[in-house]
């Protein structure tokens, strides 16, 4: 099977796990230093579902750098349906956070043009825009697995 | 090629289609009947999702119908492709409307309780439980003419 961009043990996969890693990473410091996130279920929500990917990027990040080191790409079927379905579940769970994080936002700098000014709206923008960049890159490792599933021989 | 469930033509994708126009209309009409959507951006975002949802299943219902009658699948690759990625971009759309919509109202209930009642939340909620259906629907077509893509000879 020839080597597929982006599926489990490549050293592009390398870099997709890496960004989605440090981007959960951002999104969850923004959100969690210095801000009073845990007022908003929307915002635990999102440190919760950020929580989560960083681990599971990291480790499947070790993964790639074992195949890279051994010089062949990670084939094995149970593992990588393992990883697409991982894959989707937090790419949805992460796009679903990012959004609900959104919408609570637009609701506070609303309420807070209304009655008085929405503190620390800039970090939870910026947590939020992090965390859609996160879901973004998870997403696309998802679809390259499950490509190399489709066309698994 | 093999029929394959839930792929364009079939009696499944039928089904599929008509509970994504049916969910679609249903969180639509509560949303919107009686009820003052247009003060959220959230609610407005998912009116138009919504909006956009019913039209295209309600065309893609029809093809399927046209090919249970002449009994025969549709198969075509443009069509397929150009089905596929429509159903997933609309799947997303649908998915971050429903979390945004459902983090203003958890976001609303939270400020009734400390100020006044919060007006409408059932209603706003009965909207959202019926765009996160649509979504799975839309999902689930999605993943079917996937599959039929990959497996496209």
């Amino acid at each position: 099977m020839d080597e597929m961009r982006g599926s489990l043990g490549t050293s592009s996969s390398l870099s997709l796990r890496l960004g989605q890693a440090l981007f959960s990473l951002a999104s969850l410091l923004f959100m969690s230093v210095g801000v009073q996130f845990y007022s908003y279920s929307a915002f635990c929500y999102l440190v919760t579902i950020m929580g989560l990917v960083i681990p599971w990027s990291l480790t499947l990040a070790m993964v790639d750098v074992y195949s890279i080191v051994i010089g062949c790409p990670f084939r094995h079927l149970g593992v990588t349906v393992i990883v697409v379905v991982g894959d989707w579940v937090l790419s949805i769970l992460s796009l679903g956070a990012a959004c609900a994080s959104a919408g609570v936002i637009d609701l506070l700098m609303d309420i807070g043009r209304t009655y008085s000014a929405p503190k620390f709206c800039n970090k939870y923008q910026l947590s939020v825009a992090m965390a859609f960049f996160s879901w973004f890159l998870i997403a696309s490792s998802s679809l390259s697995n499950f490509r190399l599933l489709a066309s698994w021989r």
